[in-house]
């Protein structure tokens, strides 16, 4: 098939090799113009706008955008709003919070383009030599380019989730998952790191990704980072977050799903980015007051 | 090789019928005969009592035990004791609590028998066909009994760890990181079921096992589970567990190893224990104390 | 001073019989005749609409809204845009979130009429005796109020916190702080009641509330409820939520504000709102897949 | 009455300046000799030897220990054990572990000591003006040193809890639910601090003590605590802690009691002693390792 591709990051970049080893023509689009011509180089048709990837596809045409949740999504789907034409097809592989995706597959219906949500899993790996697609969206238009999904997915590797947003709220919710079961693992080796004994982590992350009942593609990474890292030194515990844990939280909050842990594992990465807390100073301060327990000071 | 089991339940049974795959030669012995007579079947010799095991194994024997954690291994140990002789071997691949192993195996010391604590992971079907070892206690007699590791486990499954107690300890860690996956999981689950949209379980559970990051061993189960039952009608949600889970976070603890998420899902496996709570009742009563708000009575 | 009240309910009509009390002159509104006609006994001129009220009134008008926050307030906000003039003041009592009210203030200000939001605690005893104000909005305006607060609240019991939204910011984190006191206070009896001692509640929580560090007004409360009934029989540990717990929580995430122990509160009132879990059902699949443990089945 | 006092520490010393001002004669005990030349100046015998004190004292003795629990107690217990005649009784003031009291009651009993386990709390203030106490042990044994709870205790300020163990259980769960409290306060007072309002938390901490449900000694404390320093400068948030929350937490966890919330408060403790975590470097690293997300280093 023939397709057009905006935003060519990590992962962007990775689908297009991923697509044109499967003899897709891909016309790729980025702002970054050494963007365009590493992929040009790759074998994609080169469009340095948004205007030019859309006049190099004969209808219906299918874009397939990998670009930033939030604003720069917001604006790439703006602007195809008024060059596309109806039968078109514009698929989200990005990040997209679901109820953006169903506003904006709402609005482009108007159009007569259909807008397919897409989550995207299995890292920069993934998506070079085999993905995890959650889908959701118009059913037929789904249909057309199942082709891609069946090519850029390891097997097994895709399902079409039903309406608009489907999609995307299975990825927030994978998110959510990945949260947990990466704080569950990390806080494993703490407590190892905490005990007497002295154990090899990569070892011990191997002899778990072989056999074991924890086993898992994370557990693999694990031994991977331990492989590079005996120790993780030098590296700081920062745990950034990109919203989908966020989104999962505050969906589950507001459809009252117990969701604890996912919960935590949010609270613990924002713990995490503080050298130093409100609440552990009034806690402090607290003791003081009462028991005239000794308060640590900022210079100790 | 040839090596006593004793303890012939899910787990000895299977690692019997895994062990006379490889060729090697077990005298089987349990409480039940007619857990011996299936063994003996499968090709084991049968034992009816310990001593009978233990005569008929030659110097150094090897014994593996799979017997409940607690008081029947505490047992079968003391009665063992008594039995072996100098530079015999003594495996517990039971769920023993750590600190218990290392006291037995100071014990087993005095006697000259060595005392090797390995932590079996991979559940019935590991156990059948290649499971996961973490092993502790002295090197030596590690290295005497290696090749039964290599035969039952699958590849890169088995991982001495060290002295005595750090394959128990190892195993306990597992089963906590084990606590955390599940509840990430199965709180993904909640949200989707929580959520308007109309999930195919079991599909989802099969997409985020092919290519995701969330890819795992129970993940696969979870497919399966919802192969067999889509909404896993007429199941509790009652969350047992067996010891593991509460070491691990004892242990956490006790080392100020900081690990909410695996304390939590142990917290949720307690109150999925209970119909009703008496911090609930507390709450709800104080809520009309303050403000008047209805309490739900318990004929409602 | 004369000031309406619209919203003759639990806090309502209490904060009326505290002004009455304090010889200021209320013209009392409701939608239930019943309510207006009680307030009238008790001395309040009666309105059984909002016009009449406005018309009841001199310019500048003193309105206090007490009533449901959401659609309700709302409702009223808009009826009472359309019927007062420059230099009105609307204060709203009720637990509004904080980001309603800031807009409520911007919509008012363009008619010159000031919008002042006020947090308000004590509960139902409160309101009639002495109540707890968090107050938001122009400066001037309060202060042509503030002998309302002066009267109406216990000593100390009112503070100005600055612009508009600040006095429901308050109320909602303050409420967002009395789940996890409440919960926390109702977590220690349960740990009482799994005990093997045989505790008295109603002189615990007594003797907890006479010069322990935990001496407070909940466990004076929670005194009281066991008064009532030693053992909370008959009530059902379903604890309800009226939204505060919920915007602390979200709020806390939005600013990335670690507050697990809240959010934890709020988590454990949802999870006593279902009879069993989703989650817990996938858990209970989960482990009898990879180990065969027994389900327990709805029926049981 | 007389009564012997060891241990004059902050809540020793304060206890023997109450007794003393209700017409009590306290004969003081410590290792250092300034602390009993302190209290020989307030109006107490001196005793610089625990054999001295016993020594000073009539039978039968009662001797009332505040120090340190675990060894410290150990000790001086197993000292009086060898010193005191049948009918004397001991009462362990301080925080011990409600097992060991258990424990020690029984061990006194064979000498016909009866031992009385108190928790004592109020903090130093409430020690020297009026506390409040949990009380455990032999029912006659405390009708017979009643006198000295009702003039220590402010009024309903002490309770007779029955059996051995029950005193110090109490004040156990008591702790626990301290740390709760101080933990919900704590965060709300975060969730403020990252707001883009401007609260005086003086203030805020005043209103909230004044008619408010969350009233309460800690939150005077809170009050106060922002009075001697507005914003906490130079407060490291490090909560640290004694002991009895831990050992809240791990009763409610062998007891299957569900208690997330006091968990989480000691964990959250346990976090502040540190300045980086290992789980935190592990996360960080397998986010680099799916995704490529940037790492930040320990020199950043």
């Amino acid at each position: 098939m023939k397709l057009g591709m905006i935003g060519l990051g990590k992962m962007g970049s990775n689908l297009v090799l991923n697509l044109l080893d499967h003899g897709h023509e891909v016309v790729a689009c980025d702002i970054s113009p050494e963007a365009v011509e590493k992929m040009k180089k790759a074998g994609a048709s080169p469009a340095n706008t948004v205007e030019e990837l859309v006049q190099s596809l004969e209808q219906p045409r299918i874009i397939w955008l990998m670009v930033p949740a939030g604003k720069v999504t917001d604006q790439v789907v703006d602007q195809l709003g008024g060059l596309l034409d109806s039968g078109d097809i514009v698929v989200d592989g990005g990040n997209s919070y679901y109820e953006d995706s169903m506003a904006r597959a709402e609005k482009m219906k108007t159009r007569g383009v259909h807008f397919i949500d897409v989550g995207t899993s299995g890292g920069t790996s993934g998506a070079r030599e085999g993905a995890c697609f959650m889908i959701g969206g118009n059913r037929e238009a789904f249909a057309e380019i199942e082709p891609l999904f069946q090519d850029m997915a390891v097997t097994h590797g895709y399902y079409y989730a039903g309406k608009s947003g489907s999609g995307h709220f299975l990825k927030m919710v994978h998110n959510g998952i990945e949260y947990g079961m990466m704080q569950a693992i990390a806080e494993g080796f703490e407590v190892l790191e905490k005990s007497d004994f002295d154990f090899d982590y990569e070892k011990t992350a191997r002899v778990w990704s072989h056999g074991s009942v924890i086993r898992s593609w994370l557990m693999e990474l694990t031994e991977s980072a331990f492989a590079n890292n005996p120790r993780l030194e030098g590296i700081r515990g920062v745990m950034q977050s990109s919203g989908e844990g966020l989104w999962t939280t505050q969906t589950a909050l507001d459809l009252k799903a117990v969701a604890p842990v996912i919960t935590l594992s949010l609270i613990m990465r924002y713990r995490s980015l503080e050298d130093d807390t409100f609440h552990g100073k009034v806690v402090a301060a607290l003791r003081n007051e009462f028991g005239g327990h000794r308060i640590v000071k900022e210079e100790d």
